[in-house]
């Protein structure tokens, strides 16, 4: 399997080392418009010596390498991966991005899922938006569940995450390291968002069920850190933001049927608090699921990025989503 | 959606009962050979009232009413659904079937279920056996998992529950109500099975990881009651037998990689044994999943038999197992 890599931040490069780590499949371009990156090989730029790739700035590098799939891994909206997914698909190639609006564009873009799916289509190949949130946890997880039930009734979930594993990118979408005030500037200009992905969970589970959700309810609180908090992209002093706490509710009628708290800052456990993933789901019979610790925001976006390879490629054509297609699993656990 | 029914058991009147209750399915056939059953009214021996529906003792009906599905709840072994599902394929319905051998046959009964594939194929239409375990806790659920991780080890699980909702099938292959010297009898002559379908999991999940099991061992015990437990269809003095306690390693070489745990019996919070469904999963990253109480047995196969039934409809054609499939869903959960 030839795979293409367009964007090499921080989860770009995670991508790259599985991808290469694997036997299975082959590594043949990468894309990254950082001009500090251009022409360097990739394995160096990894810290794992030469690999014999190196980034292009250009993405005219998939028409001449021409791979099975391209993963991209550039931006979290569907607007910035657009003219991405669209170049590749019109290099007849399958592409899995894990730009969380992405993840399930039906009911947020309908008209460009409209025309991604007739491109697709039209091409021959699949588009799949995935991630470890949206995309499983608060999604592909809680339908799964609900398979074992008679009737699903409402919803809760927490995910309680560290975000230190993310780039600049999620920092700057989370607030993380602005002041109070920056934080609610940033909230209202549009450039904190708080966790992307609820109205994408929610799409999901909400097709999957057969659900008409009439009314979604949100809100964002500025996590504030008591104490020094530092990742490789990001330094934060006591009294600035760590985080944000993001709820969001779902309506039918008057009825909160799905109801999810997710907390995301970086290293919670500086401050005591224990991280886990846990969902709630009140029908015939009831369930209710804790992960202890939560499953690891970087590497499992990784993982499932790679992991959907072989489902992609043999998926029919289109755009689709998790629960379109079967469970994901681990292509890359064949023990040696 | 024209389901048709063939068995009429306690899972049988389950599925019946929920079929009834959707409004989206029509149930057009019932099917058992239990001379008491035959010629009565569907609804009245589930005790709601007249259906219009009667319980036929031939499979005949199924020609007749032309179903879109037959579920099958008979039996737990290939050897007893075959000539089943080969009847229903033959008359051009698809098969959802709850035997436990049928999760995953490919492994253990690699000729009948070629013939049943092929056969499944010319006949365009798509068989599928599932349950609550095999079928969902001990295997998709895992599988699920394991797309989160770059890389997967070892897999342990336990799952602690509740048998009691379970017909006189069920508690006959658990040893359940049966003195110790009879439950070590039916264990040397093969009417004792304890938990059927931990090599039909381990199968499914090997194959979705690309692993290639070396060596199985398994361990069965009797779970021998200090208490009187007693349930619709069995009664337990204290001293006889409550259950079967189930262990089972698969190996590659000799690296344990997959353990089961799986004690099953009826009423364990009689003697204060709390129930629950736990999946650890070692690799990168580590997944530790509690599920409390577990997932119930009974209800559950019901829902998941149930709720597949639109998934198997719209699948390509052939003998599937859950991991060929889209992810489960509640089919039932339109909320009103």
């Amino acid at each position: 399997m030839r795979i293409a890599l367009w964007g090499f931040g921080a989860m770009g490069r995670g991508i790259a080392t599985a991808l290469i780590q694997s036997d299975l499949i082959k590594l043949v371009g990468v894309i990254d418009r950082d001009p500090s990156l251009s022409g360097r090989d990739v394995g160096e730029i990894l810290g794992i010596g030469p690999y014999g790739i190196r980034v292009s700035d250009s993405p005219e590098i998939i028409r001449k390498v021409n791979p099975d799939l391209v993963i991209i891994a550039t931006s979290s909206f569907v607007r910035e991966v657009l003219p991405q997914v669209e170049f590749a698909v019109k290099a007849c190639s399958n592409v899995i991005t894990i730009a969380e609006e992405m993840v399930f564009p039906f009911y947020t873009y309908p008209d460009e899922s409209s025309y991604l799916d007739d491109l697709a289509k039209r091409y021959g190949v699949t588009i799949l938006g995935t991630g470890v949130n949206p995309g499983f946890v608060l999604d592909t997880l809680i339908i799964a569940l609900t398979g074992v039930c008679l009737k699903v009734e409402r919803i809760v979930a927490r995910r309680i995450n560290d975000l230190s594993p993310f780039g600049k990118t999620v920092m700057e979408s989370q607030g993380v390291g602005k002041t109070l005030s920056e934080f609610e500037k940033g909230l209202r200009d549009g450039k904190v968002v708080g966790h992307i992905g609820f109205h994408q969970s929610i799409g999901m589970i909400s097709r999957a069920l057969g659900w008409r959700i009439t009314r979604v309810e949100e809100e964002r609180r500025p996590i504030v850190s008591k104490v020094y908090r530092e990742t490789p992209v990001v330094k934060i002093e006591p009294g600035l933001v760590a985080g944000c706490e993001h709820l969001v509710k779902a309506y039918m009628g008057d009825k909160c049927v799905i109801e999810f708290y997710h907390p995301q800052q970086v290293y919670p456990h500086l401050e005591g608090i224990e991280t886990g993933d846990y969902i709630e789901i009140y029908g015939d019979p009831d369930i209710k699921l804790a992960i202890r610790p939560e499953i690891p925001g970087g590497k499992a976006t990784v993982a499932i990025a790679v992991n959907m390879i072989p489902i992609v490629l043999r998926a029919e054509s289109g755009l689709k989503c998790m629960a379109d297609l079967p469970v994901p699993r681990s292509m890359l656990s064949c023990w040696r």
